[in-house]
């Protein structure tokens, strides 16, 4: 007898290499021209709904790049779920230090298959795909109503998801949200993250002189564009990592001592950090713990940094110099107010020799905590230890998914993030990878959520 | 009557023509993929020499980039004149901010010939090329016996020189050597550089993590290696604009009262230098000139920075970013000394959180001054007076013209830097210029300058 479990298996290997047609569209989303790049993913995703036999699959156009959306509701009075995943990925480069020929032409290695998007999130929304096909297939039916939300901004602040999910309530109208966009705690350590760090992204900019001038004929009269962005940038943290910007800390909750205590327990130690980050020596706000730092606490990272030419030598005094800045925000932090935090303190430190400029790079989104306390979290977790033998651990994630606020203000659907991504998957990276063992494990995990989903919700 | 002078004249417009098509080769000698342009260049100037007269003209193959070399020795027992040019050039890049369509593609704009390398050097070079050309083609020989000596990696210290040099004392054999890569003081006030600073190149790479790292799931945790950088380069100036580190200062040469007064009647004020930069106010050390920080002063400039991805938004903290610094010496410094200090004082200062390398990227050269004392020069200071009714400025540069300590010191050559140039020429910068009208005066100082030379130096 054909079950979604033994039809998904007989299948795997087509599924990879959909997955893999998928993830070699290059859709970066943040790449002007790769815009071409990205709508054709979208219209793979549309047509790949379409062929799984969903009864609606529409492209939603935006002012940036365009949403999938696709429904199946044939479960009657079962309850209805909303599954959100991105097909836009992070940029990528061969030269960034990838192991395999191209970012974007996956290679199966050690049962990893590695690509730019593998995990984040093409990999991880196309879980639910192949959930959805292999139940319709063995069932001939699906035991919930399901609505897919597929967007292509999420590596850009989901510019316009917002506007979109305000303008489509009704669309939208569900009973749960669910998102594959995080990762689990470790190999046969499932983990469900119940909250995620906010963010803003900003641009410092420095201009000297009025163009590049040559550094013997003008050198050392001219206050230089990179080493006045260096001196700004040293005084916004302390010597042992704190930020120093005033009022950058405003609104930072403060947690009880319960609650590190629990967060204590999470076997995060100084060794997996090493072997995740491979850096020399943990760096940070030494009266919290690293897992802490990276989850509760609110940081400023210098993303990217660059003035003067890379490519050849040029021997000059560049005529400016940029600094992108990415703050990660916890609750009850706003991006609008930590982002005005950051501009009135560049304002407030212009020496008289260069000119500043300060501009938002994206809206941001605050923190986003999720209700532990939900029916169907209490399912999913069931699932979980079904298909792992062990409880899943509640885990937050210093990462940003904008969607999670707008579902549960916006919608008020409680929301909950089932990842099958590993730490070590590289997002952002080279490298970037995700187990093929993970996608099987995910859809397994799925099927016995929707199979159990629909007595517990109703 | 034919003039060397009509004959410039009247054939004006085709030098111009023949200069357009040598600054359209993009030979940049910085960039590895525009290895095949720099040899288009330096086939062209032969070809060139060629087509002029000149008895033997030939290829010299380096490590790097070749030279070109040409004669005419018709001259008998008249003095010899070795002229030395290079026909490499800087990046340059359309969106750099070049008001022209192609900075590889000259157009004239208010008299300017806007393009790379229009001044630096190729446009100073063929004043001597052409100066050749209306003497023969006017007077059927030459005053005195002349050689060129046209590199192609001056842009890169000048790095196979120094050896061909060496190895080629009798072919370079001379009295006096002519340099035209330099400024005059303003337009209508001819200079002769008598000094130019030397320098060195380094890059310092700071390393963190082991790859780009999620800045959600690790910021807060890692020392971003641009803030590492930043840190660092924030040091390595006091809030005056003196260079910290320990040694950088140490064989600088101490000018005299009566040195230092001599300088400040250099009519180099600061709104000749607002004028210039562009930049909100001057900066540097307070107890030096503008015109001294930028000609007896040594400097430790930043002349790019680069970390995380530059082109779309990358929200990581990036795996490493470096910086490349450019130190102007000035006499007695010695660049490998000053390198040394720069590596020591990087190695004394890397945090146990980053790994930090110093490399150095190019041999560099040492600062040289010029005997204003020969009588060749005093030939120099009479054409120049005969040309513009006035005598030269004897001015310092500031920038680093390598050949000429291989010259001083290796041939025991004379060496005079006649420099037709604008200080606004915008060199190694966007919109880089050459003034016709400073080609036409450069020839007719040049005839004047070879005119008279022979009786004096008889």
């Amino acid at each position: 007898m054909t079950t979604p479990l033994t039809y998904a298996e007989a299948n795997f290997s087509r599924f990879v290499d959909e997955l893999v047609d998928l993830i070699k569209i290059k859709s970066i989303s943040s790449i002007a021209e790769h815009k071409g790049d990205v709508r054709k993913a979208a219209e793979w995703v549309l047509a790949h709904l379409q062929n799984l036999g969903v009864q609606r699959a529409q492209l939603f156009e935006t002012d940036g790049h365009p949403i999938v959306y696709g429904e199946w509701l044939g479960a009657g009075d079962a309850p209805t779920v909303l599954v959100y995943g991105h097909y836009d990925v992070q940029p990528a480069l061969k030269e960034d230090g990838w192991k395999t020929a191209d970012p974007f032409v996956p290679e199966t290695i050690d049962g990893n298959l590695i690509a730019r998007g593998a995990t984040d999130d093409k990999g991880q929304f196309f879980i639910h795909l192949k959930t959805f096909e292999a139940m319709m297939q063995a069932t001939g039916g699906f035991p919930v109503n399901i609505k897919f939300l597929i967007e292509g901004e999420e590596e850009v602040s989901s510019t316009n998801l917002e506007k979109f999910i305000e303008g489509h309530k009704d669309l939208l109208k569900a009973d749960v949200a669910i998102i594959s966009d995080t990762s689990m705690f470790a190999p046969g350590v499932p983990a469900i993250c119940y909250g995620l760090r906010g963010y803003t992204l900003l641009q410092v900019e420095v201009t000297g002189p009025k163009d590049d001038l040559h550094s013997g004929t003008y050198g050392g009269s001219v206050h230089n564009p990179i080493q006045a962005l260096a001196e700004l940038i040293t005084t916004m943290h302390d010597t042992e990592g704190h930020v120093t910007l005033p009022g950058f800390y405003d609104d930072v909750r403060i947690l009880s001592d319960n609650e590190r205590a629990v967060l204590a327990e999470i076997p995060y130690t100084e060794d997996v950090w090493r072997g995740e980050t491979g850096a020399p020596q943990p760096w940070g706000e030494p009266e919290f713990t690293i897992y802490e730092r990276t989850s509760v606490r609110p940081t400023l990272e210098l993303i990217s940094i660059d003035g003067g030419e890379i490519k050849g030598i040029k021997n000059i005094v560049p005529k400016s110099a940029r600094a992108r800045i990415s703050c990660r925000l916890v609750p009850y932090q706003k991006p609008e107010h930590v982002a005005e935090v950051v501009k009135r303190y560049v304002e407030a430190h212009i020496p008289p020799t260069v000119k500043i400029e300060v501009k938002a790079l994206a809206a941001g989104s605050p923190a986003v905590l999720v209700n532990r306390d939900s029916e169907a979290m209490q399912v999913a977790i069931d699932a979980y230890e079904q298909v792992f033998g062990k409880k899943p651990l509640f885990i937050l994630g210093g990462g940003s998914i904008p969607v999670v606020t707008d579902f549960q203000e916006r919608l008020g659907l409680p929301t909950i993030l089932m990842g099958f991504g590993l730490p070590d998957d590289n997002l952002h990276a080279p490298n970037e990878k995700m187990a093929l063992e993970q996608i099987r494990l995910g859809i397994q995990t799925m099927v016995t959520f929707y199979s159990i989903l629909p007595e517990r919700l109703a």
